[in-house]
């Protein structure tokens, strides 16, 4: 069920088990060939089809498009949210489908910026509701490495930002949106490298030289295509798990 | 422009004299007869329409769907933020316009719950940016009074929640959207009345038997139409005034 | 039963379904012609009428005067909470009067920058107790406008800020506060005039001269009797409302 | 000058380094024998006195009544804030005049439970304005203790809570207020005694039987006006000192 | 025992009546002769002395050492916490330990600049758990003021701030982390002198040459020793005095 | 340097392109083998060694052991603090020290649970201070893939909690704080497994049967010699990236 397009009472009747399906996405640059709203059209859209084959076993929320974007800020039309109002947003969705009796709530991310702040405001959750499942994920996140190896083209083999993945699935899901004609690799690296394991805090005006990050000239509506339906299926099978339970056990070797 | 779908280079090169619209809704329950959605379609639907008059005029920005819903919450799928969160979403949205040089700010309500909100928030913001442009207002006070009074038939003339005009305007703009069979008119008043001027605060399953208030069964689309036509004259007034600027002048009677 | 000049034991033995009188006010510029203090003293003033006629219906707080005034800061002497901090105050104090039993809550404002802050701080106590009793008005709202139009002389038939009404009331109340020979009309009109229902958020040093909006100059002790007791009879009037209770019923058109 | 009482203008020009002047009580049970402003009543009117000796050198502030009087709330009619509002309260009172040009502050309170919330206050102030004067006191704590030892009669030689010495005061300044029939001495201590600087944080339905602490039946006016005078005495020497200023000076022993 | 070396089973056994031993320090200068742990050293070493004496009617936790410290902030290396965030620290930690089952708390406090924050968290905790102990104090204020003018040799007889007293403790507890060479007395007066109970807020290098308060040229290792000795006495009775309990007795003079 | 032990003077004559060196840890249950302030003793421990080959190129501060452990606080004497207050005082820490002229921030953690925390709280800084340097890991993500995978003879080649690398640290560390008869393997898995990618937030009594997780009989001393080491080398290198600084530069292939 659609939450938005739902009435009141639709939602009163339905499963008080299914999942709650929240997608985050961000209004953020994605260099001089993706829009600003990218992350969330990926995000809500991925949710849309994953929710289409599971409509009974989902609630589909509109998309969070206010996410963590400060390290995109020196990029025009970007908008972020402080940490602390991201997490507040997420918070009270979540409590409010609480007060009406859901209990699994199952965030999916289209944008890594949020990926830190989905985990801490879930976890401060799980504190205060313990017996409530929390779940998330970037639906990025779920398409297997070996399948996502062998599509892209690129040096790259990981979805990045505004990159030929991202770039390939705008083609897919929304070609009036992508610049064709401005599409563009960017790619700058630490010179020396970091030492392995050490995360450094940058903003993309540092590591990119026009926004984006990745070769995204390499991108093909095919590509779009079969990247979101590896992610739709990912979506569909923790749906599925996340619906029907699980139960942790001994995996100690005997 | 509209924002998400531009790239930054595009917000850059933009004129920072627009007016960046900012349309808030909600989701929250209206009535067995439209969904949750309603205002946050309303409020997009007519800021929409209203921004491809005026396309170089103003900035469109996403609709912000997590209004103040707090006394829609007895009833199922409504979504709530406090009014500290809501209030902070569109403070640092409007921030982040600022930090990108944008000077004028106009927020295009469709939900009653939001106005007080949308009034302390823009507030404080004049507070710390005194030479910055604010100006809210429901698109629903933007039809005149007597307009308003010649399409709505039934016996109030304003417009409520999932009443009259507002089923009208959702059959004109979303009527798949519209349960047409269980269109309920709900009107509870108060006995003895209350003396005039006094606002008590109540909840809507105090004030409603099944969450609607007005005359629903009365709705059309052909007033839907002229409501929708008149809301967006009105916004594409409002940004033409926001952007040509004022000046303020003695009004005494000499 | 005046709560800062009872006992402990006096309060804990008086009706607890008694409304709980709350005056708010401000300590804010009012042109050259009235105190600081005028706001709080005008709410104060009414309010503590009101009681004496309800002493046994009603406890009367002292009044907040801390009020949300950061449109009259340019002016020398206006202090103004944030709306959170008024906000915080207010929600304090009436969940201690429900510590100890109390029920009904009638917020009597003497300024029109708290009638926002008023609404917001009392929805957010009546989602947390939703069968409580919140109400809040303007005492100058409850004023009908057929008695004020006749009593007003001037262009302006409304109550604004160091107005005719104002200094009337001031004239009426606090004569020794009242500087006569300084008394001053102070209107600035916008233009071109705003669409009707757009709301501009403004501050006063933008909208007037010196600080005044109205026909001060016309005001007069007399008026200000007048006007002070059809403000006294309203808040009786609500008073009465409140503690009796009310019904909602079906008011539609068999 | 009175900034209540004041214009706008009177306050613009009135002399910058004059000190801000600005009392804190509470809202707070005192026994049975006193009224709940006890507190208010006495810092606004030790401070009103002494600004009255001093009406160029200080700028007296209306009375911050809502204090930190958790440990009372035990008792009907009792109002507290928490520390935060409290301190929010304060801070924001002293930044609006900082706005104006004040520089000097000077918080008399007349609330045992403010005065840490008062130095936390003023010191996270002095943080942030570290060039600016800020100054508190408990106005009991100006009355030297050999004087007050002569004075009160009772066992106890310190101001406490509803006491002797407070309701002296309150015979002296408003005798009207005072239960004087139910006048009660009121005192529980610990067994066995805590040792030496070891801080309990009690309630005060745990320290005394019915909400004052000490002995109150020896009240009488005489003592009352005594008192007073030495606090308005001990606050106008503050003034001045506060406002002619010092130097700091090595006082090693040479 | 000590919470930090316990396994989570010991503490689920241990005695729940045992207190909670908490020590506050800071990270703060201490003039040219002593580190900026020294408060931290101090509180933590007197708490575990203590600690070692009762070891099963008490639990020691790890020093909390990021204090209050914004008077020493133009010292290089000093950290201070915000009032709010300190107090949000101690309260969390006590907090946790009461969903384990423990009742007492005593908060053991090195740094001056503590003690009104410690007073404020404990009053807002008294408040929630109206049925829990909560005590604290300065390790410096259990040693009797007697025994203290003895030890010390200074024209100070309190302990004050990198002084006579704490560079003596130091030199007893980390002799390697005094540097003798550069003891210094510092110590600058208020000229003309404050009246009596007037407290001004002031930051350390208004009120000192180098940061140091007091005769620290005097200190030697016995002193130390001795004052040590005097403060671990101290907090052993008042543990012994918190576990125990006590009633409330009246002292009324029959 | 070692803040704590340094005199203000030192701090300030430092050089301030040192590397501000902040351990994170925990206090926090580690089944019923380690003691529950082990992750604190790692990081600091770590730290320390680290700081001791790089003394001038780093300055080590005291460690911040209250971490983020709510998914920990079924089992006794857990601490946590909330995701706000962890992020608050890390905040502060780092604010201080860029009040004295620091510009190069590396937070050394030793607890997962702060990984993200760490995270989001540097990206806020990052967002205030564009041209700071922030750096995080956890001194176990230093310790490469393949090392580990040799040490560890378990079926688990990472290191998780209270497992066999931690203990064996701690065997290397602090062989006094391990319960060496109570080593115990402890680790259940999620039936059916949780497609990968997908994040589900879980507390340790949900996960494991006594706290622990991995397999801690497999522990001894000399991997614990062993894993030290890699991380103090590990530490050591990122202080020498992060001191020498570093360029962006392109890496696309030509």
């Amino acid at each position: 069920m659609i939450v938005g397009e739902s009435t009141w009472e639709e939602i009163r009747d339905f499963d008080k088990e299914a999942v709650c399906l929240i997608p985050t996405g961000s209004l953020e640059q994605h260099g001089p060939h993706l829009p600003l709203f990218t992350d969330t059209l990926l995000s809500t859209g991925v949710a849309h089809r994953a929710h289409a084959e599971r409509p009974t076993k989902s609630l589909l929320y509109p998309g969070i498009w206010l996410g963590c974007s400060s390290h995109h800020m020196s990029f025009a039309g970007t908008a972020t949210a402080s940490i602390a109002t991201y997490s507040a947003v997420l918070t009270e969705v979540i409590e409010c489908a609480m007060a009406h009796g859901f209990r699994k709530f199952f965030v999916v991310n289209g944008h890594g910026g949020n990926t830190e702040p989905n985990g801490t405001t879930l976890r401060e959750l799980k504190r205060s509701y313990p017996n409530h499942v929390f779940a998330h994920c970037g639906y990025f996140s779920l398409i297997a490495a070996d399948g996502l190896a062998t599509i892209m083209q690129g040096p790259l083999k990981t979805i990045r930002h505004a990159c030929e993945a991202e770039a390939s699935m705008m083609m897919y899901l929304h070609p009036e949106l992508v610049r064709e004609a401005r599409l563009r690799d960017d790619q700058l690296g630490m010179s020396p490298a970091a030492p392995s394991g050490l995360n450094y805090i940058q903003t993309f005006d540092e590591i990119t030289e026009m926004g984006s990050s990745g070769y995204a000239t390499l991108a093909t509506r095919e590509k779009g295509e079969q990247l979101i339906g590896l992610a739709v299926e990912g979506v569909v099978q923790a749906i599925d798990h996340i619906f029907a339970g699980y139960v942790m056990e001994d995996v100690r070797p005997s």
